[in-house]
């Protein structure tokens, strides 16, 4: 290994989150009660109209990510917004990573695509 | 029109559900707060785990419809999961009809597909 290689910063992997996406479409077959729990987490975490907005603000933001420097417009204080964004981490459907001065948040794609998953009709309706 | 088709039994349209389903991929825009507001309410109603196996329960169930007298084993009282199937119903999630003793619940596909195109990457990710 060269010293220039020895000195890149090493980016560790993203923590995984917190609570798995799982679980087949929900017309298939009924929700385990250890299914269910989990999954109702995440749920209840979009189930507040100012954490749903922020998770699509987060969600379509440019890049994917955003930080709370980047919302400015949803009503509530920006200590409110971080509050809600850390909810929304430890629901799993967020992971973070602080750069600088600020956090910046990014929806998990495979767990959006989990949910969407079990919401979708087994038979393509 | 004979006498036997004007006898039949006139099927009403089902009412439509309480909560229209909305928005596009969370990925694409930020909703608005009109948007959140209507769609948390159905993120919410599956934010309990009771509930949630109640609506898988219903979506699973052969027919796609369920009545209280189908469920029996989510280890909560009949009226209690009669109370969370009200709760899915004024979210918009179920809707119902009473036959002879029993009330029948369906899963409203036009919301269940809402809700699943609503958690879709933009990018079919």
């Amino acid at each position: 290994m060269s010293n220039a290689e020895a000195l890149l910063p090493i980016l560790e992997p993203e923590a995984p989150a917190a609570v798995a996406p799982c679980c087949p479409p929900l017309t298939e077959r009924p929700l385990t009660a250890e299914e269910a729990a989990g999954t109702a987490k995440m749920f209840k975490a979009l189930g507040d109209p100012v954490r749903l907005r922020l998770f699509s603000l987060v969600a379509s933001h440019e890049g994917g990510e955003a930080c709370v420097c980047d919302i400015s417009d949803v009503g509530v204080s920006q200590p409110t917004v971080s509050h809600h964004l850390k909810k929304l981490k430890e629901a799993g459907l967020l992971t973070s990573e602080r750069r600088g001065t600020w956090v910046y948040y990014r929806v998990e794609p495979s767990v959006l695509a989990a949910m969407g998953r079990l919401l979708t009709s087994a038979t393509g309706a």
